[in-house]
């Protein structure tokens, strides 16, 4: 099977110009196929403040109503989309932006209002994605680059956290490549010592993870997004890295032990 | 050669929410393989002025400034495009939403400062697009919906006339298709009497148009769009029709003659 990496970019680099382009740069020159996953950073947030729009928060939940929903789209799957998209072109990356609506890649369920109503959020159902068309993409050396928008398939566009695009993408891909999923972000990996920077823990295997809770040595913040990671290893994910941006080469091209690597023993 | 449709819908529409909902039912029932391009409408006006950024007019002419090419690119490439992609979505069309970053389909350069400095406009040379990712996607039954917007290969986003890609599309897809051009609108055609909305003029062949420009018969004002028409069908397209929206299935569909054919004796 072909290698494929499935890059999760974050916000703080996508607030800074230099960063990501730096980012995108190192992007362009992965030696395998490619998908670049990206959130939303804090434009929206300023654009949604100059539009007036308040930011509603529930029990420390952002809700996406209709005016945000409106603001999100324009910002993530245009303003940021489009000129990563012009940016990886320049660097011979042949690059297309895409959301969940586009070619019907990712269809979504607006998210059951049950204790709280977060308004236009989509959960997505991994074994509901259509991979022919990314499938198709990929074969002929297009590079997807997704905002983090879903649609429910009835014409409502639906705000979805990217990570859990990436990890969805990930899983569905998993039969036909070999996956890779990283998640990058501005820190050097999963910590011993959160005051540490250099404590990274460079492997995690699934039965070591176990211990690794129980004993204390993650931290709480970091549970979550092991857990997922795990989880998309079980569906068939080879391996997840979390890692800092500006490893991606090393990792992927270079093969270097950096970050940390979350896998299954064999 | 199969038939392919490339329809350029404008502003008006696009600001009219029922009126959209009609159209895009109505496009997605086109019966050929088929190309949306959306022009702006007046969302990204109102949207501008929310922000606080003034119109720039010289000469009659809008400038577009960085913080204009902002507003359009999350506008039409993110707001305007794809809600028009979900919804077509809903109406069982696989469309997929592009600019002319996306695969590089539409290379431009930014229009040069002779009189006038323009800004981030993009002009297009026909013979430059890349055509074999649209091939791929019509020939996979998507549908690829545009938005007004390219760039210029160096990571630059550029504003395009919506009218123009219509009909750089269309002369560069007349080799792999039987390519018809409709620009859809809010009049019923070409009209014979400007104060008649009935007195539409069926077909101009290139040798009747001749006549009909020195007779005075078509007005000025239509008359950049006509040459810019017959100048498409010059260059290979079969047909270029100007037509109300509501018309869109009766003269494809139906083959009824509705609108106004422009076309090229044999």
């Amino acid at each position: 099977m072909n290698k494929l990496s499935i890059i999760k970019i974050g916000g703080n680099i996508i607030d800074d110009t230099s960063k990501l382009e730096k980012f995108l740069l190192d992007f362009s020159q992965l030696k395998s196929s490619k998908i670049l996953v990206h959130g939303g950073g804090k434009v929206a947030t300023q654009i949604s403040a100059s539009l007036g729009i308040e930011a509603k928060i529930v029990d420390g939940r952002r809700i996406t109503d209709s005016e945000t929903l409106k603001v999100v789209t324009m910002v993530y799957a245009g303003l940021i989309n489009k000129n990563m998209v012009a940016k990886l072109q320049s660097f011979s990356c042949n690059a297309i932006g895409l959301t969940g609506a586009d070619a019907n890649t990712i269809p979504a369920t607006k998210r059951p209002a049950v204790t709280t109503d977060y308004g236009f959020v989509g959960d997505i159902d991994t074994s509901l994605l259509h991979i022919e068309s990314l499938k198709l993409f990929l074969d002929n050396n297009m590079t997807p680059v997704f905002a983090p928008i879903t649609h429910d398939g009835k014409g409502q566009l639906l705000n979805t956290n990217a990570d859990t695009i990436a990890s969805a993408l990930a899983v569905s891909l998993a039969k036909h490549f070999e996956t890779r999923l990283l998640y990058c972000f501005e820190k050097k990996g999963v910590l011993k010592d959160i005051n540490d920077e250099n404590s990274v823990i460079n492997e995690i295997s699934l039965n070591e993870y176990a211990a690794l809770k129980e004993n204390g040595t993650i931290s709480q913040g970091m549970i979550p997004k092991i857990d997922n990671a795990f989880d998309a290893i079980n569906k068939g994910v080879k391996s997840v890295f979390i890692c800092h941006a500006d490893e991606l080469l090393n990792i992927i091209n270079a093969g270097e032990k950096k970050g940390t690597k979350l896998f299954k023993e064999n």
